[in-house]
């Protein structure tokens, strides 16, 4: 099959790959339907996360099971599905808590490379979700987008404790951080403000339910929001970033007693124990746990009440992925979507 | 009156010091019934916290209304009230929110010095709460405890999200620790596991509700913890030290959805940004809104149905209030008692 790996900084192929095989009974054989590039791709397409060889690419999919191994059970040949970037077993106390992200078994997808005609998905009963019917081509890139980007945003806004009432922050024009606007609409937040320089981003974040943008960064940024919250800071906050710069801007913009909720894979963060202790924020975050959030996600989708389709805004064959990541590395394209 | 300042490392006396008087309108004066010593008082007596001259000591208080301000409405003369070591107005945003440690108008006790005879408290009408009579002797340790140390462990415990069916550790066998043991019970954990090597404080944890204790610490108190939950961690961690060693056992001892509530006044912290997120523990502390709990501890104190005053176990005159500090230093007491 055709496959993506990474060779090194910029150095992004397509090449024949083995085609993968059922390896475990609790395996499921994908056909990919789209897949995509996602924001944290791009660390090591960067060289900021070292790579020791050519590196399969990708763990967002949708797509057609082609097979299954023999002791899966409610995934079948022919249906439509979505799983997210951590196969997981759902049934360990960790995935019934809600943390399929760090199931007992996971594994992670992108190790197997998505961003591939074929893809093996591990603990496939657990790790897939299926679509009541084929879908139309319409819904198909925002199914694609429930796999990772809107789950991940939908967390943050769940760990930032969003709601009516509340003022939601999103830090961060990415993918996540434009569907974390969108997950707080859906959540009830009574104002959102969206972080966010790029113009086309600003137009997005509106489309998905911003109710105010905010240009400015860092410190600047943080008076801002206290200039919009009575000096208080907001109720919410989602961080979508990953910078030293943004979590602290999360925290200062978050009142006392508020949330931060933070999604973006944290790179060059160290948080002072005392800044944190008096800010008296609650924090949570990590590996967004998307598979807490398919089946609600997949019905909003199927149902037309959201677009999350929306941040693809560059659609590419798979044999053209570098120009997907080049177009996310100099931020010409919000998301590119691959179609194998 | 008689009052406590501290002039240097270990050098902590009582002195003559002005009477207080009605500063604004708002204040109340107490006359002291008791007062104690903090584990936070610990921190300057020993310099690792550096004063710049004679300080001022004690935030833990309970006694009697002595005169109100023109505007006091609800705090009446002859009332016994206790108050915590944040003056609070009770009815900001951040107040209502259950946050009066942040109240947007709020005032430390600690700067006004508690261990003295009498006490100004600001902001008296949000800062204190009357108990429903004049409590009998045997009750004002329990009503002094929940000045501070109860309401702060309780508050870990409510960080922690200890409850029915969970799993609770307790980090710190200080005051606020073994207090954390006893509200873990009482918002019905199922197993409490205390931290200690000391036999009088394994004792009282034991009194108070742990069903384990663990003498281990950092990464073998981590080890033992992940043994007694299968490999998962323990749902709820309350960390009661304030160290980078505590803090990350608390950290490591959680698992992947757990919650960490931290009360240990953060001194060498700094949490590593990729650990956290990856960690995916929720983290929640800070100073404990003592005053949100206060109502609902009196009535548990005034019931019988707790006995926080357990945990002084030395009294003495304020005269004494040197040998009070000593003795907690030295871990000779866990928390000494002063009657002025």
């Amino acid at each position: 099959m055709r496959g993506t790996l990474l060779y090194g900084p910029r150095d992004v192929r397509v090449e024949e790959r083995p085609d993968p095989k059922i390896v475990e009974p609790t395996d499921a054989i994908l056909r990919i339907s789209t897949t995509c590039v996602c924001g944290s791709d791009l660390w090591p397409y960067r060289g900021i996360e070292p790579i020791t060889g050519p590196t399969p690419m990708g763990h967002e999919y949708v797509g057609i099971v082609e097979e299954v191994g023999s002791s899966v059970k409610t995934i079948k040949p022919g249906q439509f599905v979505i799983g997210s970037f951590f196969a997981s077993d759902n049934t360990c106390p960790i995935c019934q808590a809600g943390y399929q992200s760090r199931c007992i078994h996971s594994q992670l997808i992108g190790a197997l490379g998505a961003q591939a005609q074929w893809l093996r998905v591990p603990l496939a009963d657990g790790t897939l979700v299926a679509t009541p019917d084929i879908p139309s081509d319409d819904l198909i890139p925002s199914l694609l987008a429930a796999s990772d980007v809107l789950g991940t945003g939908w967390f943050g806004a769940v760990a930032a404790n969003v709601g009516p009432g509340k003022t939601a922050v999103v830090i961060g024009d990415g993918a996540v951080g434009l569907l974390a606007v969108l997950a707080s609409k859906q959540l009830g937040a009574e104002r959102i403000v969206a972080i966010s320089r790029h113009a086309k981003r600003q137009q997005l974040a509106r489309e998905f339910g911003a109710t105010d943008i905010v240009t400015e960064r860092g410190e600047a940024g943080v008076e801002k929001i206290k200039e919009l919250t009575d000096g208080l800071g907001a109720h919410s906050v989602i961080e979508a970033v990953g910078t030293q710069e943004s979590m602290l801007q999360a925290i200062r913009s978050t009142r006392p007693g508020g949330y931060v909720g933070y999604v973006g894979v944290s790179h060059d963060v160290k948080l002072d124990g005392q800044e944190l202790f008096f800010s008296e924020v609650h924090l949570h975050g990590g590996p967004a746990p998307v598979r807490r959030f398919l089946p609600d996600l997949i019905d909003r989708i199927w149902k037309g009440q959201i677009h999350p389709g929306k941040v693809f805004d560059l659609e590419l064959p798979l044999e053209q992925v570098a120009e997907g990541y080049r177009a996310m590395d100099e931020r010409r394209a919000i998301k590119a979507l691959l179609r194998p």
